[in-house]
């Protein structure tokens, strides 16, 4: 499967050129051009998914395991002090290209500097009620 | 495994209650008691390890497509219009439990109420230095 209006299945495929960092049949890992810090890298499937609801499950499986491969690369060449692994879906979650990506943003000093996101508060009750509605469909 | 002195590991195996959402052999899905936003979940390994760079292939394989489940439910079950998933490592990246776990942040409107970074700018060169530090250990 493939988008010919996707840029990400342009670069995936390699019609557009890319700083490739890692390639297999399934995916090919870049930098970002925008990077959140130095090194910040994507992995991209190769076939065109939307986002992770689209992924098949046996596509999935290989994710983490490489995202874990790369982070601990950043760790040891770039001496990066730590890595999120970041996946987002639809545009309310900040998605911007609607083509199945990982990013892998190696973080080097201060966690404050570049914090995810600011933690909230809880009820009990409402924790119950939304515990509820997901137990039910997992 | 199990790390005797590690919070993650009292919830992962039901000796600290909370709210579960889903649980098999190798994970425990919880509610976040400080939410990103209304339904932020967990995914917790049973086992004790310290983060990504540390978790099993064989496990981390479970993870996306887990987490895919989870947003999904999210998505029909909470009216969430999109989900983030986000796995943090080391302190310089944000983890403050070094038990490996997994966030899924449902998202429900605006994206700029929760941007999780800001882009940043690269050059060539720069690119062309940080991509052959990490192609050769990938």
């Amino acid at each position: 499967m493939k988008d010919d209006n996707c840029i990400f299945c342009k670069i995936a495929n390699g019609e557009i050129p890319s700083e490739t960092l890692y390639e297999d049949g399934d995916f090919r890992v870049i930098l970002d051009l925008n990077p959140a810090s130095e090194g910040h890298a994507l992995i991209l499937s190769k076939e065109h998914y939307r986002n992770l609801p689209e992924l098949p499950s046996q596509t999935a499986a290989k994710v983490l395991p490489l995202a874990g491969k790369i982070g601990k690369a950043m760790m040891s060449e770039l001496s990066a002090k730590g890595f999120n692994v970041v996946q987002n879906n639809e545009e309310a979650a900040g998605q911007t290209v609607f083509h199945f990506h990982v990013h892998i943003i190696p973080r080097y000093a201060n966690p404050d500097e570049m914090l995810l996101w600011k933690p909230g508060k809880s009820t009990e009750e409402g924790l119950k009620a939304v515990s509820e509605k997901l137990r039910k469909v997992l």
